[in-house]
C-alpha cells in the first residue's frame, strides 16, 4: 500500500505456484516476482527474499531448502499447517515462517458440522435408500446435549468448537497443554470414553503424528464418529478401517489422507460407515482470492518493517496460540 | 397424577392406534382404554370422551368425524400438523383439539441445519464421488452470511431460524400475518427473491395448499435451494420437478409428499438435486415416548379440569402463536 515501501526495486518473490495466483498484480513495481515450480525452485531459492509457498500440497520446499547458498529471510504458506515445508535446516534458521491463520477456520467448522450433522440424521442412509427408492422410516439422533472432543485447540478448533456449542453440543477441546478452557493430552483417553464425536483439528508434528491409532480408537464408545480435518497422517488408517469394520466406531468421515489424491485403488473407499472426501474442507468459493489477499496484507506489514502477525513456532510446527 | 381425578372409572379414552403406545399403563385404573383401527374407529366414536390420534398419518378421523352419534369432547394428535383430522363437522363442533407443539421443534431445526449444510458443502457430491472412487476437489459454499426464509412461524419454524440464525445464517420468518419479527405473506416473493435457503415449515391449511407452485419456485434464485418439512401438499410436486429440471433453483430436499410412502415409481426418486427422505426430520430416537409422555401431562391437565395447553384453532388449522 505504501508508496514509500523501501526498497522495493531489490525486493525479490519467489512463488511456488501450480496454480494461478490471483491478485498479484498490486505488488508490480513494487516487487520482482520469480515463478517456480518443484523442479526449479532449488535453483531460485538462492535469489529470494520472500518465498510465498502458494502450492501447499507440494514438499518441494522441504526437499529444497537444504540446499547450498542464501535463504529467502520469510516464508509464507498459503495453509494452515506448515508439515510439508519444516525440515531441521529452516527450523534453525533465522527465517521467519507465517501461515494462512484464519482463513480456514470458519468454512472448516461449518464443514465439520454438516459431517457431525448427516451422521446424526443418517442423510448417507437417506441417500443410498434415495437411489434405491425404497421408502424406510428410521429415528434419527439428536445433535443437542451430545458431547464432542476436538483435538486441536488452535483457531480452526476454536470455531469447529464454537459452532458445535452453537448447536447444543456440549465441546471440549484438547491442546499440547493444558490453558484455560483447553484440556490437556492426559486428559485426552478419559474424553475420548465420553465423546459422541471425536474431531481431530490438529497440527502435523513429530508428537502428533499417528495419535489417532488402535489405542485410541478403541478408548472411544462404539456410538461414537470419528473426523479428521487436520492432516492424513495423524491417524493410522488401517487402524481405522479395523475400528470401523469390527464395528467398534459408528463411522467416520477423513478429508484429509497419508496420500493425496487418494488412489483409485485404496480400500479407505468403501470401508463401511466411511466417508471419504477429497482435503476440501476449509476450501470455499473465493479461498484462493482470501489467501491472495492475506499475503498481500502480511507483504506490506513485512515491507514497512513491521513485525508479522501468524508466525509459526518452527520447533513446534504451529501458531502458538496467546490466551 | 391426582387420586382425586374425577370419575375416572366413568372416563373412556379411545386410542387410534397403528403402533403400540408407551406409557399408557400409567392411565390403569383411572381411564377405560378403548382401542380402534381405520376400519372400527367409526363405531367407537361415540363411546369416546377423549379421543387420542396416535396413528397422525391416517386420515380415518376425518373421514369417521361426520357420522352419527356423540363425539369426544377432546381430541389430541401425537403430530404437530392438524390437516389429516380436520374437517368441517370437528371444526364446528365444540370439541377441542390439541396437537404435540413443542417435541419436533428442535429436532427438525437439527434436521434442517442438516440438509442446508449438506446443500452447501455438496455432500450428496462427495458421498458420489466416493462410490465412484474419485478424488474431485470442489470449492463449496459458506454459510455464514447467507440468506434463509422460513415459512411457518409456530414453534417448528421459530426453532429452524435460531438454528439457522446461530449458524451465521441472516433468517426471516414468514408467518400468516406479519407481526414482531414475522413477515407477513405480501413480503414473501421479495424474500423469496433474495434468499439462498427457502424451507418450509408451514401447517397445510386451505390457504397453504399448493402455495410452493411454479410461480414460487420462479420467484427463486436459481442458486437457491428449497427444503420442505411442512407437509406433502404445500408443493406442488411437479412444479418443483419441473423447476430442478429445467435449473432454475440449485437442489431441494423432501421429507413430506401429497402420497406416503412415495411409492416405488413416482418419478420425484430421481429428479436431479433433489433429496427425498420418509416423513422422518421431526423423530428423533425416543420421540414416541415423549409424545406418550406429552399426552400423560395433557390428561392430568385436563381430567383435573384446568385449560389444556396446545389447543388448535380449529378454524385456521394449528396453534396460534402468542408473541
Amino acid at each position: 500500500m505504501s508508496e514509500a515501501s523501501p526498497g522495493a526495486p531489490e525486493i525479490t518473490l519467489l512463488v511456488l505456484d501450480a496454480q494461478p495466483l490471483p491478485r498479484l498484480g498490486r505488488l508490480t513495481g513494487k516487487v520482482r516476482v520469480l515463478h517456480a515450480d518443484e523442479r526449479t525452485i532449488g535453483d531460485r531459492l538462492p535469489q529470494a527474499d520472500v518465498l510465498l509457498v502458494w502450492d501447499f500440497l507440494s514438499d518441494a520446499v522441504r526437499r529444497s531448502w537444504p540446499g547450498d547458498g542464501p535463504r529467502p529471510r520469510w516464508v509464507h504458506t498459503a495453509s494452515a499447517g506448515v508439515d510439508h515445508l519444516m525440515c531441521p535446516e529452516l527450523a534453525a534458521s533465522d527465517t521467519v515462517v507465517t501461515n494462512a491463520r484464519g482463513i480456514f477456520d470458519q468454512p472448516i467448522a461449518e464443514y465439520v458440522a454438516g459431517l457431525v450433522l448427516a451422521f446424526a440424521k443418517d442423510l448417507p442412509g437417506t441417500l443410498e435408500l434415495q437411489r434405491q427408492r425404497r421408502w424406510r422410516h428410521r429415528e434419527t439422533g439428536r445433535l443437542a446435549g451430545t458431547r464432542a472432543v476436538v483435538v486441536g485447540s488452535g483457531p480452526i478448533g476454536r470455531a469447529i468448537g464454537s459452532t458445535l456449542s452453537s448447536l447444543g453440543v456440549d465441546t471440549a477441546l484438547v491442546g499440547r497443554t493444558a490453558r484455560g478452557d483447553v484440556h490437556g493430552p492426559d486428559e485426552l483417553n478419559q474424553l475420548l470414553g465420553r465423546a459422541d464425536w471425536v474431531i481431530c483439528a490438529a497440527p502435523l508434528t513429530g508428537t502428533t503424528r499417528g495419535m489417532f491409532d488402535a489405542r485410541a480408537f478403541a478408548a472411544m464408545r462404539p456410538s461414537a464418529h470419528f473426523i479428521n480435518v487436520g492432516r492424513g497422517a495423524l491417524v493410522v488408517e488401517d487402524d481405522l478401517s479395523d475400528a470401523l469394520g469390527k464395528r467398534r466406531l459408528a463411522g467416520a468421515a477423513l478429508d484429509v489422507f497419508e496420500e493425496e489424491p487418494l488412489p483409485p485403488d485404496s480400500p479407505l473407499w468403501d470401508v463401511p460407515g466411511l466417508i471419504i472426501s477429497p482435503h476440501m474442507s476449509g476450501d470455499t468459493i473465493g479461498w484462493r482470492d482470501d489467501l491472495g489477499e492475506q499475503f498481500l496484507e502480511l507483504y506490506d506489514i513485512w515491507a514497512n518493517g513491521n513485525p508479522l502477525p501468524n508466525v509459526v513456532d518452527k520447533k513446534r510446527g504451529y501458531v502458538p496460540s496467546h490466551d
